[in-house]
């Protein structure tokens, strides 16, 4: 078998709402800067169509100095990403793939049957019905889906891979003596499950560390349950202070109440060793290796009532699990043999 | 001089939020179907990208059956309309010209430089500097500005005419002898100065007649005022109950407070004959001819003390005017000179 290792040209598109790696949260610039850098390591000629304040190795191309998340006249945000993805689209010759990280929703298939080379979208939400009757308008327009579950929503459409989420785990490092607190990192809405962490944490009279954004969710629900000695409130939590939060925890906590595509949080708990305490739903049980990374509960009640088991698992067994699954050289992998599929495809067509 | 009366491949681009034309309100999709129609009657081939419940003489190409307006799956609604014009992008090489009516915002721009044929865009809103710093990223891209006022603040673009708006003047018919009241026909907005409406009316002690449709702003700051005798609430008006409403009001008051780029209602009543009291707002003075169609005044005040010369105005005057300024065939012929003049710009490139 001969492996194809000359490089690619390759467009991505990240979300021009702030820098890529962002500078707090943002789980997509967070995987759209480790995937772009990891793209370049390989010897890629990747052109990174974000922010002027982004960081990069690869072509940096800015259509905007800033994001919009800081400038509250970049509005309507919508005809900004557009803008962002369509400047890609008018340079397609130059790229074998232009891959689009669809942060809301996919705008690129305005683009699917007027750009000469494949637009390749990997999607970071769930979506409704109803999306994917509008999507479907577009049956050929290839989609990466995050987690077998997401896929699983993104019947009818042209789901070319599954691709799981690729975390920095050097830098999400080991940590074998944990602190004793349990910890729920996220942002504050109902679908993740806050509540329910304090809950468990008090009846399992343990203290917890909450780190998210302060908000209006977290100032009317959150606020009342906050002592200060057994609930503590962190703040949002940059980098490395993610990594610090993470490695002393005892468990993250993660009673997810909706079904999300994937859980970031999850993989990046395990490469620092700490076992995850989650309940099953959406791709809890694609990221997570029952019993061996983690406990995946059925209801709050056997997650109260079976904490221990998760505090019992070996974490040096947790981090090498998570290395070998979360490590960012296999999603990098599985991205470049999409990206030679399709762009493959495309040169065969014209041939 | 010859004149070029062969007939032009059109691709006309509605908002796909409703019916062309509109169930009750709307004033792009009236305008859309205004245009739209004159262009068949003309000989030209027309091709309306609009929901499938629209009614049209010109060729109907519905990529949804109806109106997000109507369809709370329907979201996000940006997605909707993107979709829409890259439907009639994809066909470019069917049509002369690409016309998109932005009713939001000038989504057209991704596909300037994608798009064999050429996209003109008609905006229905007065952008803000921000909007216009963007959309300079494409300072080619061509726009009609329906007024002289909206031309000023697209300074930096490519306006390549100012259109007046056009309305069915057979319909809006001329009613000679009005019936005792005042009238307000717009939205219940800050803006649109409904307020000041009443105001004016209890000041002169005269009938006010609102017609808009009920909402949070009527509820809060319109309602306590309604006391069904001196101001009367009619609710939203369809077509045959707005020319109704404006034959039989002495005057249309518009004390409007933003700067609008245009002012369809003032267009409306005077076809019926019926004068209008407008302040001297954003394009107030290229519509009203002043002393002839209505009066401009300068301010609140001024509106209350001297408003017995607007009931002096001659009403057939006001009608024949009216016709003469805002007859759809001017509008027609002027936006077919500029298809071709686009039209006729890109072949002669290409040549």
């Amino acid at each position: 078998m001969i492996v194809d290792a000359s490089p690619l040209r390759i467009a991505h598109i990240a979300p021009v709402a702030t820098t890529v790696p962002p500078p707090k949260s943002g789980s997509v610039e967070l995987m759209t800067s480790l995937l772009t850098e990891g793209l370049v390591a390989r010897g890629h000629d990747v052109t990174l169509f974000a922010t002027g304040d982004s960081t990069t190795r690869a072509k940096l191309h800015a259509v905007y100095a800033h994001g919009y998340w800081h400038d509250e006249n970049m509005w309507p945000w919508e005809l900004y990403e557009m803008l962002n993805l369509a400047a890609a689209v008018e340079r397609a010759g130059d790229f074998d793939i232009i891959h689009y990280e669809a942060a809301y929703y996919p705008m690129s298939l305005a683009f699917a049957r007027l750009s000469p080379t494949p637009i390749v979208q990997t999607l970071h939400h769930s979506p409704s019905e109803a999306e994917i009757a509008l999507w479907s308008k577009y049956p050929e327009a290839p989609f990466v889906a995050i987690s077998k579950e997401q896929a699983r929503l993104l019947g009818g459409l042209n789901v070319v891979d599954v691709v799981l989420h690729g975390i920095d785990t050097d830098n999400f490092a080991f940590r074998e003596k944990p602190d004793d607190y349990l910890l729920f990192l996220g942002r504050f809405t109902d679908g993740k499950g806050v509540l329910q962490a304090i809950e468990v944490a008090k009846r399992a009279g343990m203290r917890l560390i909450l780190a998210a954004a302060e908000d209006e969710y977290y100032r009317e629900k959150v606020a009342p349950h906050v002592d200060g000695t057994r609930v503590i409130y962190h703040g949002e939590a940059d980098y490395p202070a993610k990594v610090k939060l993470y490695g002393g925890a005892r468990a993250l906590l993660y009673p997810i109440q909706s079904s999300e595509p994937f859980g970031l949080v999850l993989a990046e708990a395990m490469s620092c060793g700490t076992p995850v305490a989650a309940l099953d739903r959406g791709a809890v049980r694609e990221v997570v290796d029952d019993a061996v990374t983690g406990v995946v509960f059925a209801d709050l009640e056997q997650m109260v009532n079976e904490l221990p088991r998760v505090f019992d698992l070996d974490r040096r067994r947790v981090r090498e699990r998570a290395v070998a699954r979360f490590g960012a050289g296999r999603m990098v992998d599985e991205y470049v043999a999409v990206y030679r599929r399709l762009a493959g495809a495309r040169g065969a067509r014209r041939a």
